[in-house]
Parts: C-alpha cells; sequence; structure tokens
C-alpha cells in the first residue's frame, strides 16, 4: 500500500511549501545533559554535546549544520541551561541570540517538550516542530535530511506524534525500544510505521529477543508533532504539564520577555519524562526508522569507533605514548605527557585538573565514581 | 674460632679510638643514579634518594642521618653529579660544602670507588673508608651501626676487601649474589665471613638454589676498605683505574682546587664496575652480612611495601581516589586529583608534566618506555 503512495506523490510532484497548509516547521534542540559520561573531558559545564569530541566542532554545531537544509536558521532553536549558556553561545554562533533559551532548572524531558511546544505556537499556531538532541553523531546527512521529512510529512497529515527510531545493529541494554505495527505511510522519502509500543531498557535475553523480530527500534529521543498535536496529547496523558502550557502560554501574552516568563514558572514543572507521561500512553503514535547511520556516543568505549586505532588497537589522542599495550584509549589535554605501559582495555583520559583511569567494562559506571568525586574535597570543583 | 675473639673483645673492651692504630673512619656515599626506576616522580636531575619516597625525609637525608653516630659529620663525603649537586646540597645541609664531591661524567662504580680513595687519602694516608649507597632504606640503625663498624674493624685489621651482604630474603633476580666461605672473624659486633666468589645476577632457577644453601647472600653494593687495600687491590686488578688515581693523587699535590682536578682528569677514567673491575677478581674479600633490615626499594611495587594499604590493598597518596580497584598504587602530586575506577595491579602516578599509568609487572621494565619518551618531541623535556 505505501507503494502506491510513493508513487503518487511522484507524479504530483509538488513541492510542500506550496502544499495549501503551507506548514511552518520548527527544529527545536535539546542541548542539557550533565557531562558524567565523559568526565572528565566532559564537565556540568560542558557535556558531550559542547565538546568537539568526535570530528573539529563540537556536536552540538554539528547538530546546527545537519539541520540548515531542513528548515531556515531562524527556525532553529536550542533549549540549554544556564551553566551551558555562555558554552552554547560561543558554539553555535549561527543562531540567533532570541533562539536560545535556558532553563532555569532541569525539569526532564516532559518540561523540555511543553517549553518547545509554546516556543513553536508563537513562531505560528499552526507550525510543526522537532524535538532532537544535541549530542548524537550522524554522518549521513542526505538520510537524514529524508528521514526527518518524512517524519514532519507525517506530523503535519493529522493528529500524530512521530518518532524518529533507530534500526538496531545489537541487543543494546541501555536504550528504550520501540514496537512497530502495520505500514502508516512513506510520504515518499521513508516508510512511515504505526507504534504498537514503547518498552523500557530491557534485560539482555529481551533485548535479543527484540533484535530478532526486525519490528524493534531503539528510542533515539527524536520527536516530531505539530503544536496542536503535543498540546492534545498532553492535555489527554498529562494534564500537569498541559497546565504549565497553557500558563506559560498566558503569561507570554503582552510584551513580557520570553526567558523572563520562563524563568519565573519552570521551577514549578513536574519532573517527568515524556516517554513515560505521553509516549508509553498514547496510541497516535507514529515512527520513522531511521534512514541514517547514528551513534549516540554513550560512553569513552562508543568513542572508540570513531577514532583511528594504532596496529595495536590503541586510540592514542594528544601527548601521549603507549608503550607494550592494546586496545585502550589515552587522551591528554595540552602538554602533560601521558604514558602508559603494559596494559590493556584502559580508559586513560588526563585533563589539566583531573585524570581518569579505568577499564572499558568499568567506564559504563562511571556514575558510581562521580559520586565519590563530589564528596571528595578537591573533586567537586573538577565536577 | 670466632667466639674465642668475641670473649676476648669483649674482657678487653678498649673503645676502637685508643687502639694503636687509631684509624680514621672516613664514610663516601654514592649519590648518582639516574632516575628512571621512579619516573616520573624521579628524574635525571632528581633521582630516587634526593625524594622523600619513603618517609618525610630524602633517602640520601636518611643516609646521612644513619651516619652521624658511626663518624664524625665531617668525614661524611657524598660524591654526586652537576645535575644534583644543587638538590644534594639542599637535602644534605648538615654535610660541609667542601664534602660535597661533583662527577663531571658518569664513570661507573670504579671510578667512583678510585675517587673516593683519592678522598679519602687526602684526610689521612691511613684511614679506611667506607662506600655506601645513598638511596636504601634501612630503618634498623643499632643493627646498621654494628653491622658497618665491624665491617671497619676487619677492614682495619690487615688487606681485605670488606663487603656488606645482604641475607636474602626471597630468590631475587635483579641483585648480584655472593656466597660466603669459612668464618674469618666477628670483631664482638657480627660475623665476618671469607668470600668464596662474587656472582652475577642469576637465572630464577639458580636464584632459588643460592637461597637454599643458606651461604648466599645479595651483593648490596656496600664496601669497606683501607686506603692501601684499595690502592694494592686497584694496582693488581684495575691497573688503569689504578693509574687514574695516582694521576688524580699527583695533581692534587700544591694548592689545586679538588673540584677542579677532578674536572679535568674525571672524563678520561674507563666505565667500569668495582665488581667487575676488582670484587670478582679479588681473592682477600671478606662480607659482614647485615644485622639490619634492608630494601633498595628498586621499583614502583617494591615501594608497596613502605606505605599503608586500604582495605582493598591500596595505596593511595595525594590527591586521589580508586573506586571498585584493588592492589593498585596511585599518586598524584598537587592539586591535580587522579581518578581510579574498576583496575587491579596498576601503577598510576601524576605529576606535574607527566603521568605513567603501568602494571605492576611491566614496572620492571620502564626504561623501554622511558626510550619511547626520549624519542618523544613532548618526551625528553620529563626525563
Amino acid at each position: 500500500m505505501h507503494k502506491q503512495k510513493t508513487v503518487l506523490r511522484k507524479k504530483i510532484s509538488v513541492p510542500l511549501s506550496t502544499e495549501p497548509e503551507n506548514p511552518r516547521r520548527i527544529i527545536v534542540i535539546m542541548a542539557g545533559g550533565r557531562g558524567e559520561r565523559f568526565w572528565p573531558q566532559s564537565r556540568t559545564a560542558r557535556p558531550k554535546h559542547l565538546l568537539p569530541i568526535v570530528g573539529d566542532e563540537t556536536l552540538l554545531n554539528q547538530t546546527v549544520k545537519r539541520l540548515e537544509n531542513i528548515v531556515p536558521l531562524e527556525d532553529i532553536f536550542i533549549i540549554t541551561n544556564a551553566l551551558q549558556e555562555n558554552a552554547v553561545r560561543e558554539s553555535c554562533t549561527s543562531i540567533r541570540k532570541e533562539n536560545i533559551i535556558i532553563e532555569p532548572v532541569g525539569r526532564d524531558t516532559g518540561a523540555a517538550v511543553a517549553l518547545a511546544g509554546v516556543i513553536a505556537k508563537r513562531v505560528h499556531a499552526g507550525a510543526t516542530l522537532a524535538l532532537l538532541p544535541a549530542d548524537h553523531v550522524i554522518k549521513d546527512k542526505l538520510g537524514f535530511k529524508k528521514t526527518i521529512e518524512a517524519a514532519f510529512e507525517a506530523a503535519e497529515s493529522g493528529d500524530y506524534l512521530v518518532t524518529v527510531s533507530i534500526p538496531p545493529t545489537h541487543p543494546e541494554t541501555g536504550f528504550g525500544y520501540i514496537e512497530r505495527g502495520t505500514v502508516h505511510n512513506d510520504y515518499g522519502k521513508a516508510p512511515v510505521y504505526n507504534v504498537k509500543r514503547f518498552v523500557e531498557k530491557p534485560e539482555l535475553k529481551k533485548a535479543k529477543e527484540y533484535v530478532k523480530t526486525g519490528t524493534f527500534y531503539w528510542n533515539g529521543g527524536m520527536f516530531v508533532w505539530s503544536v496542536k498535536s503535543i498540546e492534545n496529547a498532553l492535555k489527554l496523558h498529562a494534564p500537569e504539564l498541559h497546565k504549565c502550557f497553557t500558563k506559560l502560554e498566558k503569561d507570554l501574552e503582552g510584551d513580557k520577555s520570553f526567558q523572563d516568563v520562563i524563568t519565573r514558572h519552570y521551577g514549578s514543572l513536574p519532573k517527568l519524562s515524556i516517554d513515560y507521561a505521553v509516549m508509553e500512553k498514547a496510541k497516535n503514535v507514529l515512527t520513522v526508522p531511521a534512514l541514517f547511520d547514528w551513534d549516540d556516543v554513550g560512553s569513552w568505549t562508543a568513542l572508540m569507533r570513531h577514532f583511528p586505532h594504532d596496529k595495536n588497537g590503541n586510540v592514542v589522542r594528544g601527548n601521549a605514548i603507549v608503550e607494550a599495550g592494546k586496545n585502550n584509549i589515552v587522551m591528554s589535554n595540552g602538554g602533560h605527557l601521558v604514558t602508559v605501559l603494559g596494559v590493556e582495555g584502559l580508559v586513560v583520559v588526563h585533563t589539566k585538573d583531573a585524570t581518569l583511569v579505568c577499564t572499558m567494562e568499568k567506564a559504563q559506571e562511571i556514575k558510581t565514581l562521580l559520586k565519590r568525586i563530589a564528596e571528595h574535597p578537591e573533586g567537586k570543583s573538577t565536577l
């Protein structure tokens, strides 16, 4: 059935912008994050998306550049927090000052979704908006554009909550999964499926089953919907968040500063994830499996995939020497010389004020270490 | 037989200084060393003996303090090199300026023995001198004094080359061994043995055999002899070194500066170890097995014995945290925070300009790494 549609669209060949609805598309980049996984390289004030951790530019800037061909720059917004504000502004000089919105306190993805909805509605009440993370590594720009545009079209076609999901490459237990149902449409670009259900991070056994089916995808935290659809969904599934949405909206009537209003109200928003508050409950969810490569680079080990290795499998960056060692990742910032002798499978990261030495396996459990550091008299300043 | 002698001495109970020969005792501390084994803590200009690596004072200063009750301070000399001169003078304020002699270039222990002989002869032609390393950890001062005094007495009793040797605690392959022969005497303080032979660093199998016999000792590099005996021995076994001895001596006649003469001649001395040049050949060698604890603290692993461990066997010094790790040694100098997560048996040492991460096993092979560092554009300055 979706094949027919493809043919139809190709025949008509009408560019989207001239379609009757002439929808306004807004993209909101969620650039929060606490900088835990890449400590000591990343810090609370400079988490992963504000580092050139892969490539020469920050991941946030790479994200912005990926979006420039999808919507005009003035329709790209960034939600970040006060600690990261300066670094975000320095990193993304192409984004208008007023398009960078500061969360005064962290209130999870639910609140960010409500805020993004208000932002989009102020641009155009009939707008459709995409919410995208700032810190993913995606190299195939064209595949990305195709997928996001298919998601926009799906969101514009009716009262749907559209997610972009990731075809799994292995039974990852660190992500939530999305089970697809029947084919919904393809909008000439990418197949769009009805979603059966959202599932939380599974155990390994379950994850293996999911991957085998071919109908499960990773939940990549990318959402596309119209202002109207997300308002409806909040009203229906998360009335608390909906109340805040309308409160923010109402308080913005007149000449008040957008940022001032947010600062006044944001603290009273409930802390809920959008998955829990809405996606797991809604019946009108669609998904577009990504037509692009994707890596959330969630840990030091994941990072190894993105750098050249020496003949012993070591990734060596900066002023560092590995002797008689293999499969290590060794990084030094600045002039300090880091030397590694006879070790295997270690992460060694040196920064100006802190050094991390840990096994690849334990790199996933860095939060335990960060708790110890927070309690250490000299540790807090390094977080 | 040596029991009789003990009784005899005890009965006479004449203090040594009033004995007919009234021997003058000189101690020369050999404070050279290249600072390789404890890199990056130790450096060429500040090797192990110039660090408070065990205890609060430098090992050199601890050595001086151990000797203060054996000979007067003015009879303690230190041979060091130009790179270390300042640090030696700062470390040993109790030693007279003119008693610190600078080797202009390294010429191995043979040359140092000749130089020490010349130094002692200038004090008193009938002097006996002890040559002792600067970087050993010895806690039992009384046992040390007894042993050294027995060695002095043995050296004063005739034409002997006396070594202080170490009863082995394990089949160490990193040391040379000394096989004792019959009992020579005990001078009321410690048994003194005739030496059968010097053997070079053995393979493990040999080392095990040696330790089993009870007649093998570690060669600790501690020597005691009269000026006359060492002159004789050099003449007989190492004529090249003897020639230098007499050349230095002759050039010092008149009013020339001691240091100037050394600087002029030292470069032409042959590079020979005293073990190879003399000890392995001489027939008149005696040994006094140490009556004291002894540790040459030859590596990071050896150092672990001297520090308190946490409940997981970690030695943590300075600004450092170990989480979910065991049997590690982790050291940070200054304010830098070193964190270690989930590793076992590692040496992690952070200094201002260089960091080392290595396994306990490979800590012995640090020289391989240092070669790489010497070739590295940013490495040389850290040596």
